[in-house]
């Protein structure tokens, strides 16, 4: 999925938000801002936007010298996470069909996003946990367990932190043997790292690699070989979040994308209303975009 | 008041919104945002809000070659403004208080602003209506008349076309005699020009006067001399709007400022709520940035 005119507001929202989280200074803010400008007079919008997130958050990095400016959120959505985990396994418990159930779970614990909305609380969890058991998602959940029951290689790419513990009990209902789990190489925004997955105990469960790369998505050409290996050698992927169907959409895979469709821009590529939790799959050899 | 930080996403929505209003042609409108993105590469947080605003302008002006993008906006706004001026003037022929009725009006008017709100509908501006003459100014509207009653010469800045209609039934309530009545020099956003103020036929009230700059506010060391000469040989300023507020705070001048604060930078800047109507003296030799 390409740059579209209206993430431009939204790019500058986000530098914003990460200046602030990383300091007070007000003459260093508007000198990051003033380079981030710079690098936006070069956009092209061919490009996908995690592409331009990366490169927002190298100039914020590269100038104040802070490598991880969300470690500090990232812990509070383990914890927020954590903390949820025993409702996660309760529900399921007392589900007539756990796996659906699980998904319906994975789904919702794609609300937790600070890269779109630095406000969410504990009770935006609880809604996105609600709406997404009660939602209809028609045949999309048979379907994924049908090709989940069909692959040989399954690759299971991660998003954001706090998320880990919602995957951890899907994980759990999934075929493990067959799946390799993937988070980001390097900190961006609260998107999960190895030391994430870790936490959750997922690298109990199934083979955790990273991708090499500090792009709040997948952009295949930039992460490490042996993530591309990986790709390549699965037969299915299962991708989480928007910033993987950001830079997935459109890349020749079977691939089920399960996200909370966050802002407009991605809503209206999917085709669906805004909130909404989505599972939505891509066939090889038909492209989304 | 200085530009903020949280302007300047607003500055790109606003250039956004401008690129679309003249060109659906993508690849222009992306080559306009990335200039934009240049001059805001070398944005000073010490000059006005409106300076940036006239430079993003200037670039759509210069590479499209469209002069006054908002014409059709100010045709509507007009009409807008036109259609009720009926009610305007018989709210003011029942009020037992022609002057403060007519006052409340002026500061409601200021709603119709298609630099903030592109969406503003005519139940808008009934509501902002309802609102204003509700509102407690305590005794802010005493002060306003005790004033204008000891002033000699009153320069009364417009801001927004559909707003004339606004000003006329206030005018009609002032000493005509002092007033000068200023427009800007050159098409920006939807603000007032000569020919917006003869539609409503305030020059068959008042002095009509421009300040032959292109600005969204008046950036004083730009106007003419005879603009400045007026501005220094008052000894009353009448400020409507965000524009005038954002480039008139500061100086050293006895002013009171009428507008809907429509901006959460601006209501913060002046210590009201956001959508608050205000009339807000600045004293000379007492300033407010």
């Amino acid at each position: 999925m390409r740059i579209y005119l209206d993430c431009l507001p939204c790019f500058v929202r986000q530098s914003l938000d990460a200046v602030r989280r990383i300091t007070v200074d007000n003459s260093l803010q508007i000198d990051i801002l003033r380079m981030l400008f710079a690098e936006m007079s070069k956009i092209d919008l061919n490009q996908s936007p995690p592409l331009m997130g990366q490169a927002i958050h190298r100039i914020v990095r590269k100038v104040t010298g802070v490598t991880d400016a969300y470690i500090e959120i990232k812990n509070r959505c383990n914890q927020a996470g954590k903390k949820f985990l025993p409702k996660l396994e309760e529900l399921i418990a007392q589900s007539q069909n756990p796996f659906e159930t699980s998904v319906r779970l994975a789904i919702a614990g794609n609300i937790i996003d600070f890269g779109v909305n630095s406000d969410m609380t504990e009770a935006d969890i609880e809604k996105a946990i609600e709406r997404t058991m009660k939602f209809d998602f028609g045949n999309n959940i048979n379907e994924f367990k049908e090709a989940i029951t069909q692959a040989n290689n399954i690759l299971y790419i991660a998003d954001n932190t706090g998320e880990n513990f919602f995957d951890k009990v899907l994980l759990e209902q999934l075929p493990m043997k067959k799946i390799t789990y993937a988070v980001r190489g390097k900190p961006i925004l609260n998107d999960m790292l190895t030391e994430d997955a870790e936490i959750a105990g997922i690298d109990k469960l199934v083979r955790v690699i990273d991708n090499g790369n500090d792009a709040p998505g997948t952009i295949l050409e930039q992460c490490s070989e042996r993530f591309k290996d990986e790709f390549n050698k699965a037969d299915l992927i299962i991708a989480k979040g928007q910033g993987n169907y950001e830079t997935l959409s459109g890349v020749d895979k079977d691939i089920f994308f399960m996200l909370k469709a966050k802002c407009p821009v991605i809503a209206k590529h999917i085709g669906c209303e805004i909130g909404t939790p989505v599972l939505l799959r891509q066939k090889q050899n038909v492209l989304i975009d």
